[in-house]
Parts: structure tokens; sequence; C-alpha cells
């Protein structure tokens, strides 16, 4: 047996997802399959009550031994096989009549496929969790600093100011966006109940109606029925691989942009300090932002672990012989890494340090340059877009060869300052000034209602 | 230039897909976006009419050097800087008063992006139309063979029988699933409309309310109205990788299963017969299941090419330097190899022969083997599980030893005879009386509705 | 603390490759990496013997809380900066002036990125000890049945005629391969040794001299210098990613090769019997290949992890935030899945059970037109190439129209009995006498060295 | 047909690796092909010597339809079928004596596989002529800056310092990794000759020796031998992946660094300046770091590229039935975006503007902070380790506290001002002083030979 510490993996580690994925949590979600499946049963008078009261009483994950569990998934491919003939032997001990209603008419992919579906439900339910305090905090970063200009960079340059405030909505409305998909797929997670060939045959041979047998088992579970069992038909999964890689990527545009605003250049935000947080093994200066840094290194991972999902949709047959099972991984460390970096997420954005302050000193940083947009817009109307340009361009290059600011090379022009007076050119030369919309935008954004994760 | 005359990608040779994502289509798209955004600034009385109808008249990409569009692309990084200068140069000519009209306040990601909408919104189309014929022929072949036995097979093995039309009725269900993801991506495909960084201030310069010419632009387009811009809020391609990976892994499950089933030692069914179709360059007696071949290699691609653009959400701040870039060409190859697939899929579906007596062949090609499930489930009831499996083990490794057939040992043992007549043990190991409930599946799952793409 | 048990992954639960990759062993791994570079320095005069001394003996894992480590990683990033905290606290304990050399002017990726390079040069020991086996076992295959004819498949049909040993040599020859360009990188697995960012700066300061010191290190922990600090010129991580796709898409061919052939219509090769093994919860006749399925769900994951490795090449400066982060979980998933492959495929190749009559049957199973190409090359040189085609075409339709044997239509046609008598048509239309060069193949191919890991 | 005029591709539009992989580019590679094949046959009297001139002669590109073979490749699954039909059409107009030669014993594998192989080589050597120049350029800057101080920059912090020729020489380094990996591929490239199902059958049948007939292909081909067919195993083509993979990933560090130091606010580089370059669509002041961004869009692209062709590894059978058909794009692809990132990353290196007061300027940034590395170590040899960080600590909050610099406040502890003079503190905390080897490892990895592209 290994201890999987987390030691690779900080985004996750000692975050609440961990124990919901755990190998443990796994086992524990297959037996409450299996518990689930009797009492179905039982409902439709196909087993005995009491039979079904032992099985779910039984069905605890600590009275199998796990590790011996996972040795003995190698002779069957999958974990099921064995997990079915410990647990038999676990019920037989307390019931020796209730054995015989263990895993009846079943099969090995019902039961994990329906134990991965609960385990995808509290994993999402998390999730949307850390989201919903995730876009209320930064709901009202966004609105704190509706007006707070800095500069907008496009291609690592000073574009045009824009405001923290719409760059705050922005993270929002992505993970907003992420979150009503995750949402969507949580709602419709769906048991797995299919027979060994996806017929049902073995349960209708216990004397099952299919239709009631469906009923009875999604009510047990909480999950849904599905239109027709899905072990080579991978929808569940393919849609979990769409709105965790969305999810992760949310994510992780906040994190690349606190980055960019940390460096330290450029010092418009910094990470929550906490004692001993973001220390260097060798720079007592330093402070690293180590909350971004992780939830970057889960989003770097979560798109190519969910191509391999979408990559094993290519099942052969009514069981695949390997797409199926190569899932599993891939799957767990989606639901792993985007609930570590979601948890990190809120961390991060609670405690993010604005400044405003570093804000307009950036914004000034070249001058009435970052608003040639707006100069060029102006003049245009006066004297078309060419010769506005070109005006714009000549003041520049002055400015560049002479040392000087661009609004005062364009004091120096009789064509412009013939139409626009002192005042005129110092509001249009503000950054502070040309933000556009961006109040406007985060105001309608910020509209928007939170999510309210059942 | 290059001629993309399809040699390495014959999944979407002279498909319809490939023009509706060429080069070609993406410059006419990029004029489209041009003209709607004039034509929505005139229709607030930000632009004269006249300027818009010169503007939109102009808009053929006929008119532009693609080529040397392309190569100036290198300059910008971008396509859309070459066109501007050039389509101004080209309404100049025309009516100089429009050309002043042209990209208005705008900014190179409003129109590529509004572009790739447009696209995208033309390529899906096309796969919802393939999806419905699909659909459609897949429930015919469903409800034809609703009692059609042949071997499930799971992990390369004869497991217990099912029913063909179940197969095709699986295969129609997933592709019922990915088109409706497709569907409700399709109808939120949104126009981008940002300025240089997000905040609207290049088209606000010239007058323009935020709302109204959100508003104008996607009546003009068709497109919808996000609720930020989204030059570095990926979601639209975020969903476009989502629904494109799935789509692609429902089709590439429908090709593995056909390539399965084809094998010449399974014979079960067989590609369409077109003269010509499926040879080789070698031997003359083969006819190559193409079809699903084609299909399958672009099943095997788009994972991968959707993992970089779910990847290419993590831009840096308010336009990326790469991230953004790296997003075309994985998009164009997305919609073009699944837009290929499903064309593939209706001919491959149309004209599947399917071999009902080789189906019923092979099931019987291991006896009563097959059916060991319901044999076990039978004595279970009477002996208990234990027991059961006991008898009908000792009973195959007898028909091993002797070389002859399972029902054969069964009807020599007394317990059994002594339960079961010889009518039941006949019909116990006929394997055409084991499918379950996959007749009720079919129809159950063929009631669904068929998609109905606008 | 969590768990690993497995049991999501049953291909290396239990297998050598997890405690060389384990949480604890990385955790020694970076210990011995302090040991090693103390013991450098102190080889150097740069510190006391008796410190190195110290140091060395107190590096073990199992005084250190794993887990704690693991959860103070999350407040630097990384476990180094707690491991060296704790760690110094440990040798302080026995000796206060020993703890003065703990991580002397050292960084933490120096002692994380050596200490994943002791990881990787146990696993890729492991995995080519494996390796050797497996090849040595399939050179055996290729040799004793270097002429047992079967038929070889192309597009999922019959083709011509190949042998089981050729295709033995060929999964042989793929892992020879791989395994050479394991053994490459293996080879030049180099120290990490850079300093804060780089520039050894931090070693120099307590007078190290930079050529020195790394030759001393490297001596020390038996790996390469590199020519320059890594941190952030990933070539070392590149290598080992190249090295284990290539490797896990080698075993994933022998894999879905043994599946394709234990198909129940096949059944031309059977995994080894070993009583309980591939069982299935529900069917005693099954015995599944669960060796060759545990492979292949390996061989689906590694590419795509493999690709989350190089595409952190890509790391920003001296040292990123993230793309580091991103590689440790990916780089240790690449290697336990390979390994545990590799463990699997020995297993596999020892016990494969071949059946030569079975290959003999399915040969026989479409007549002469799985030598179609033999007989249109025969032909041709007599009457050209159409004509031949032409002449074996018709012979093939008239057969499938009259339910004949290919060979018996040829008889009837007196341009070819006037050219090739019975005996000639005889050999002409036996599969068994065209499998071409494949004996001469696999004499030369096994005629290769086998590889000797050191 | 549609026209590849890269509008979607900027990297690569207008390289000369676009022509090298285009389309014709490979219909011509498979025509070499064809006519290296009879050449080869005639070189060992399998041929007339008049049958291989004029096939070989006949073997342009411009001769054949390429987009109707484009679609003929659809009845086939591949274009070699109907290249084989037409081209042999085209040699009977010639000379139908010589129509009877060609493909003579071959098949379609064969014949794209040794096209791609010699249209792998021309790429590699384009990549490698780039490589070369690329590595030469860095060369120089690296010497040229080899003692050019400026911050270190880790988790997007300053760390310590170091000289931006270390940087210079640590992207050629991981360029010259890359390099002599594509060599050793380069230097291996293997002719494909196997025959319908590798056997090398359908030669033999027309007379050949298999070795004599590997050899003279080769010889004609200027490929080697491999020790096998390899339809199925897929060495060169996973050899392939990952040293493209390797070399993307190594010109998008070098891309990556030059947008850090390009942001506004640090500035220390910008792009080689050419009129027009960088030029936005609606900012004048923007001078876009446009070759860095082109060259960083190849390669978020190309790893995940390289993954399909790994796990395309797993072909089955003899010919796989879509695993081989998914390789071309994606092959065709990482060579033209790696060829293209290559040629554009010389014009980025050649060009490149240092800025060292800019440098200069940032490293001052921070005053002191940015070497307490060195202060701690300077202290702890004095005070031991602990003291050491505390004094270092306790001054830069005092720092921090006083809006004071670190230097100023270290002054002012008697400890210190007790132990060291006011020029020791000042050399002390003197950034530039504190580059540790940097410019040792510069001249250390310059002395390492350029590579010389054959």
């Amino acid at each position: 047996m290994t201890e999987d510490a987390g030691l690779l993996s900080p985004v996750r580690a000692g975050t609440p997802i961990e124990t919901v994925v755990s190998d443990a949590a796994w086992l524990q979600a297959m037996l409450d399959a299996e518990a689930a499946l009797v009492r179905a049963q039982a409902n439709l008078s196909l087993a005995p009550r009491e039979a079904a009261e032992v099985i779910t009483a039984a069905a605890r994950a600590e009275r199998l031994d796990l590790r011996a569990l996972s040795l003995q998934a190698r002779e069957s491919a999958n974990p099921v096989v064995g997990l079915v003939r410990e647990f038999t032997r676990v019920v037989a001990a307390i019931d020796p009549a209730a054995a015989e209603y263990v895993h009846r008419g079943s099969t090995s992919q019902d039961i994990f496929d329906t134990a991965a579906m609960l385990i995808a439900r509290r994993a999402l339910r998390l999730v949307r969790s850390d989201l919903a305090v995730l876009t209320e905090t930064l709901s009202g970063l966004a609105e704190r600093h509706r007006d707070t200009a800095l500069a907008g960079r496009t291609l690592a340059l000073h574009a045009v100011p824009t405001t923290f405030g719409l760059k705050a909505a922005g993270w929002r409305q992505l993970l907003l966006d992420a979150d009503s998909r995750v949402a969507t797929v949580l709602g419709s997670l769906p048991i797995s109940l299919g027979g060994a060939a996806g017929t049902l045959a073995g349960y209708l041979e216990y004397g099952a109606e299919p239709d009631s047998l469906l009923e009875a088992f999604a009510v047990e579970t909480g999950l849904s029925v599905p239109v027709l069992p899905w072990h080579t038909l991978r929808t569940p999964i393919a849609d979990l691989a769409g709105v965790l890689a969305q999810c992760a990527g949310a994510l992780g545009k906040f994190a690349v942009d606190v980055q960019s605003l940390t460096r330290t250049e450029v010092g418009e935000v910094t990470e929550p300090h906490v004692p001993g947080r973001g220390a260097s093994s060798a720079m007592p200066q330093k402070r690293n932002p180590v909350l971004a840094t992780l939830i970057r290194s889960a989003s770097l991972q979560v798109p190519a672990l969910a191509a391999v999902l979408t990559q094993c949709m290519l099942t052969e047959d009514e069981r695949s012989a390997g797409a199926w099972h190569a899932e599993w991984t891939p799957l767990r460390e989606c639901l792993r890494l985007t609930g570590g970096a979601a948890h990190t997420a809120v961390e991060l954005a609670r405690g993010l340090v604005v400044r405003p302050e570093r804000m307009r000193a950036n914004l000034a940083l070249t001058g009435a340059n970052i608003v040639t947009e707006r100069l060029v817009a102006t003049f245009a109307q006066v004297w078309g877009k060419t010769t506005a340009k070109d005006l714009v361009t000549g003041a520049m290059e002055a400015a560049e060869r002479n040392g000087t600011a661009l609004a005062t090379e364009l004091a120096t022009l009789p064509e412009i300052t013939g139409r626009f007076g002192e005042v005129d050119l110092t509001r249009l030369c503000d950054p502070a000034t040309y933000t556009g919309a961006a109040a406007w935008l985060v105001t309608r954004a910020t509209r928007q209602a939170h999510p309210r994760p059942s």
C-alpha cells in the first residue's frame, strides 16, 4: 500500500475534494451502489426487505480491505469482481440468506459507473459550492473597482485603459459560464444499469420489469434514468470531461491574470498575505503568488486528461477491453484538480490585495500613448481616418525623437490647437477618462444572479 | 500559395463542410462581420446608410487577395489588420466617403471572432443536418432489427446475447445526445464586440451607446449578445471544443463497432457496396470498410485538437500573445473533421448491409456458454448462487474436457434433470431467447423525437 | 491523508513501479538529493565531513511527516520549502552545527528536480528490466512460430497470409526500439543545480567553484552534469515524455493485437490461464483478456499525459509560476503507467497460449481469396496486370454468385488451365505457402541483440 | 478545391516549410517513391531499365489531378489506390509496356509511408537549417551580453540577478538539445517496404530477394533500411512526434521569455522594428511582439498533435482501420508549425533589440531586496542561518514600515556595522555584482559546437 499524501499535487492536498474522490470514497460509492440496487429490488418485491437492510447496513468500506481489493482488481481488470466476492462474504457472515441478494442480476460496470456518478455528484457539488463563493467574492471586487482604471494589455503591451472592475467581472462571468454548464451536467448524472451486455437480461431473470427497476434504482441513488444503458455510450463521461476542462480553464484564466498583475514591475495586485505563505527556500524577500501558481498548475493538466476521456468514447462492442478502464484515473484527476483549484481560487479571490495606486502609476507610464485610439477617433471625425492617423503617428514619432510626451507634441500642431483647446487636449490625453463602457459592463454583468448550488 | 486538396484528410475531402470552413469562407465571414458592423452603426445613425450599403456590397472575398492577406497576417499576427487596410482601399475606390466607416471603432479580434462564430454556425448546421439524417436512418435500422439476436461482446469475448436493434439504437442515442449539445451551443453563438481592450471605448468614441450597438450588431449577424466581451473569456470556444469532441466521439463509436462487426471472422455487417469502393491497391478480393475507417480517423484526432482549445482558455490580460492565435487552426480542424465524419457516417448508415444469418451463426459458436448467466440465475433461485455457479462451472469444464456441448453435460446431471425438463433446458440454453429487455429498450429509445435542425 | 491503493489503476496496483514512484519514494529522493549536496560540498571542503555524515544518516523519509509536508507544500507551491525546514529541525536535534549545512546555497527546484531524476532513473531501470524479459520472451515466440501461418489482416479484413512469428517479432522490435530510446535517456539524466535563478550564486557565496561543485554533486548522485542549469530548459522532462509515450505505445500495440486475436470468433491466442483470472462478476464462461486490457488502459492515457509535459516546456522566466508544478503528477503517472504496463506485458507474453489450429482454420475461411495478390502477380507475368486482375476478379465474382470456391472457378477458365496445371493451381491457391519473406524477416530481426539493462 | 492560403496559420504562411509539406509536395513524394521502387527493381533486373526510366520521367505531380486524387481517396481511405490507377494511365500513354511495372508487388502503405519519410526529411532539414542560424545568432547574443545583469524572475517576481547572456545561452542550449534529437531522427528515417501485410510477399512473387530489394530501395530513396516493415510498428512516427514536440517547446520557451521581457512595464527587449510590423488595427502606438506571438501559437498546438501520433501507435493487426489514417494531418501539421516557428524565431533572434538600461533600471526597482539571498549567506557564515535570516527579515520589515531601503536599515544595525564596513555593505547590496557563475556558464555553454545540418 502506498500513501497518497498529495506531495506532488499541492493544489488539492488537504482540500475537501481529496476525500470525496479518494480510493476509499470510491469503494464506499460502489458499496452504496450495491446497497441501492438491492433496496430497489426489495421495493419491487424482488428481494426480501430484511436482505436489503442487512446489505445496506453491511455496506461500509471499512469492512473491506481496500488494498487487497485493488490488487485483486488486476485479476479481472476491475475492482468490482473482487468487491462482490468479499462483500458477499461479509454479508454472509451476518446473514447467509441475505448474501444471495448481493449484486443480483448485476454486472461490474453497472456498479462501477453508478459509483462514478455518485462520486462525480459529490465532487461537482463541492466545486459548485466553491464557485458560488468565488463568484460572489469577485462580484464584490468588480463593484468596488468598477471605476478603478488600469492599463488594458494586449499582446503583452499597454493597449487602452480598462478598469479593474471589468477584469474582475470578466473572471466572474467566465466562472459563471462554467458553473452553469457544471450545473446542467450535475442535474443529469445517470444511474448505470444494463447487466452483462446492456440488455438488463440478468435483472429480468430474477423477475424485474425493466422500467420499474430503472426507476427504483434511480430513486435509491438519487440519480436520473438514462434513455439506454450507457456501458459503451459514454455521454455522461464526455459531459463531465467537457465541463471540467471548461471549469479548470476558467479558473486558470483568473490565475494567469493574477500572475500577470503580480509581476514585480507591475505590482497591481498581490496575493493575500499569510505569515509563511509564499516563502522561498532561499530568498527571504519573496512572497510568491503561490495560490495562482497552484491553480495554474491544475489548469495546465485538466484539458489533456479530459481529452483522454473523450478519446475513450471510441469503445468497441458492448464493453471495451481498455477504453473503459482508461477513464477511471483521468476522471478522478479531473475532478480532483478542478476541485482543488476552485477551493484555492476562493482563498485567492477573498484575500486579493488590489493596489489602485500602482494601476494609476502604470497607466501613466506611456503618457498619452495609451489613448491614441481615442485621439485618432476624435481627429478622424474632423479630418478623416487617414489624416487623423498621420497626425497622431507623426506626433508620437516626434515625441520619441525628442524624448517628450505625446501630449506636448500634439500641442505644438496648429491643426490641432486650432480645433482643440488645452482643456480638450488634456481630457483627451487623460487615460483615466478613457475606460469606455467598462463601468456599464460591470453593472450589467454583476446584475446577473449568482448560482445557487443545491 | 498552396492547394488544400484534402489529400491527407479524405474524411472531409469534397464533403460540404470543406467549403464552409475554407480560408475563403473565413475571409468572407470577416467581411460579413465588417459589413454587419457598419450596418449596425447605420441603424443607430452612427454612419450614413449609403456607406453601409456600399460597404456591404463591396464585402466580397473575391475582391481581395486571400494569399496576400495571409502573408501580411505575419506582420500583425492576425489577418484582420491587413484585411482592414485592403478592404478600405476597395471601398475607397468605390466611394471614398464610405471608406471612413470601415472597421469604425473596431479591433481585429471583434471581427475575427465574430467571423469564427459565423463559420461555426454554418458548420454546426451542416453537422446537425447530417446527424438528423443519420439518427433517422439508425432509427430505422434499430426498429427493423429490434429482435435480431447477435452475440453481445465484452472485453473482446462473447458475453450474453443482445440484438442488433439495440446496438443501432445505442449509436443513435449517443448521436442524439451529442446533437442536443451541439444544438445548445448553436443557439448561443455570440457576437464579439469589445473594441481594443474589451471596454467598447472605440465604438463609444464614435457616439455609440453600448447596449444598442451590441443589440444592433447581434441583429445584423443573427448571433446572440454575450454578457461581456469575450476576447479573453473563451466560453464560446470551450463550448465548441466540448461538443465537437463529443460529436466526433459519438461518430467514432459507431465506426469502431462497424469495424468490429465487419472483421472477416465475424462478418455480421458490411459497408455499402459501391463499385470501386474499398478497393486495395494489391488485393482484388478486398472490400475495405473505408467509411468506418475515415470516420475513425477523424475521431482519433478531434479530442486532442479540442484540448488545445480548452488549454487556450489560459489567455493572459485583455488579449493573449499567442493563446488566441493558437485556437484558429484547431477550431477549423475540429469543425472540418467532425463535419466530414458526420457526412461520411450518413453514407455508412444508409447503406450498411446487415447479415442476420451470420449473427445467428456466431451466436451459436459457443453453444450454451453464452447464456451461462441465465443458467446460473435460474439455478440460483433453486439452489442458491454458490451451488448454481458450481453446477454450471462443473458442466462447462466437463464439456471442455469431453469436447461436448454444455447443454449435453447439463442434461447428465440428476439435480438438474430432476427439476428442469428437456424443454426447459432447451429453452434455457437457447441464446436467441435471452435478449432481456433489448426489444423494450429499442422501442423506448426510438420513441424519442428526432432532432429538427433549424 | 488518503490511501492510494491503486483501486482505479489496476495496471500498476502492486507492481514494483508503485513503490518506486510513491510519495514516500519522492520524499526519500529529495532527502537523498539534500544529502548528496552536502556530501559534495564536504568533498570540496565547503562543509565539515561530520556534518555531511550526520545529514546523510538523518536523511530518512520516515523521520518526516509526509502528509504534513504535503499540506505545507500549499504554502510555498512546492514541498521543498517545508521539507528543508523540517529536515533542518531533525538534523539540529542530532547536531545543531550540522544543521547549518542543510540545503546550503540551494533552492527548491534543485532538490526537487534532482529527486525527480533519481526517481526516473529507478523507474526506467525497472521498465528496462521488464522490457528485457519481455523482448526475450517474444523472441522465443517469434522463433517458435516463425512459420506458423495465419491471416494477415488489414482494415479489419483478411489481406494476405503472414506468420505468427512475424507478428511476435514485430512486437519485439517495436519494444526494442522503445527500449533503446529509454536507454539513451536513462544514460543522460542530469543533476539539477542552479540555485535561486540558475546562476549558482547561492552556492558560490559559500565558496564553491561552479565546475567542481557540479562534478561533485553528479558523482554523489550518479547523475550527469548538464551543460546549463535547466530550471526552465526542460530537455530532461521532454526526453522522458517522449520515450515514455513511445514505450507505452509499443506496449499498447502488443495489447491491441492480442485482443484482436483473442476475439471469440478468431480465437488464435488466449491469455495465460490462471485460476480466477479473467472472471466476470456475472458470466462463469468468461475468461477475459485482462492483461491486455490493463496494458491498453495505460497506453490510452500516457500520450496525453506526456503532452502535458512537453506543453510545459513553455516555462516563462527563470522559474515558471505553474508550468513546473504541472509536470509533477503527469511525470509520475507516465512512469507508473508505463512501468505497470511493462510488468503486465511480461506476464502476458510469458503465458500467451498460441493456437496454430485456429490460425489454420481462419486462414482457410475465405478459400483462395486471401491469396488473390499472388494469383494476380502470377497471371500478370503471363498476361499483364489488367488481364490478370480481370481474370481473378471475374472468377471471384463467379464464385460469389455460384457459392463455389475461387479455386474451383479458376479451374474452369481455359486460359488458366492452359498455362497452369492442377498442381500449380493448388499450390497457388494454398495460403500456407504464401507467407513471403516472413520467416526470413523473423530470423533477421531476432538476430538483433537483446538489450542489457544496466 | 479549396485554397490553403495560410490565413489561419500566419506562423507558417509563406515560410519555406509550407511548400515542402503541401499536398502537392506529398503527391510528388509518393510519385518519387513509386519511381524509386521501380528503379530499385530495375537495378536488380526485376524490371527493364527503360521502364524505370519512363516511370521516373513520368513521375511528376503536375501530370496528375491533385484534387481528383484527393476525392478518390475517399473510396479507398487513402490516396495511393487512385494515384496508382491514374499514374499507370499516364505511364501507359507514354509506354504501355512500362505501365506493367508501376507499383509492382507493392501496397498503398509502402508508398505513402515512404513518401511521408521523404517529406519529413526535407522538412527536418529545413528546421535544422533554421535552428543552425538561430543558435548561432543566440550564441552571439549570449556572448555579447554575458555580463549584462538583469533581474532573474521566479514565480513572476524578482528573485536574484542573472545576466541576459545566460538567458540567451539557455535558449540556445534548449534549441541545441532539440536539434540534436532532430538530427538523430533525421539520420534514421526509414523506407517503408512490406507489401500487403508486411511479409514482402508481393515483391517476392515478382522475383525479388528481400534483402537486396530493401537495400536497393533504400539506396534509391536515400532512406535507411528498417529491421522490419513498420506498417503497424510506428517507431518512425513516434520518433518524429517526440522530437517535433520538443523542438516546438524549445522555440516556445524562447517566445514566452521574449514576451515576458517585452511587457510595457518591463521593456527589456523589443522585437525587431520593421515598418508596419506589429501594427494594431486600432492603436497606432502599438508595436506588438508578433514574432513571439506567432511562435507561441505554434508551440501551443504541437504537443497535442504529437500526442495524436503517439496515441496512434495502438494500431491493430497488419494495418489499422483508422489509426494509420489519423496520423497524416497531425504529422504534416507538426512539421509545418515547427518549421514555421523555427523560421520565425530566426527573424526574432536576429533583430531582437536588447535594452541594458531598462534591465539596470528594473534591477534597481526593489533595492537590495533582490540580493537578500547573498545577505543571508554572508551573515550566516558569521552568525548562523537562523540569526542571519532574522536580521535580514527584520531589516526588510523595517524598510517596508519606514519606506526606506533595505541597505539603509541594515546600516542601522550595530551587529552588522560591527562586522561589515560601508564598502562591504554597498558591495553586498549591489545587484550587479551578484550574478554568480552566469558569465562562466555562458562561456562554458557557448563553447559547445554548433550543429552542422547536412
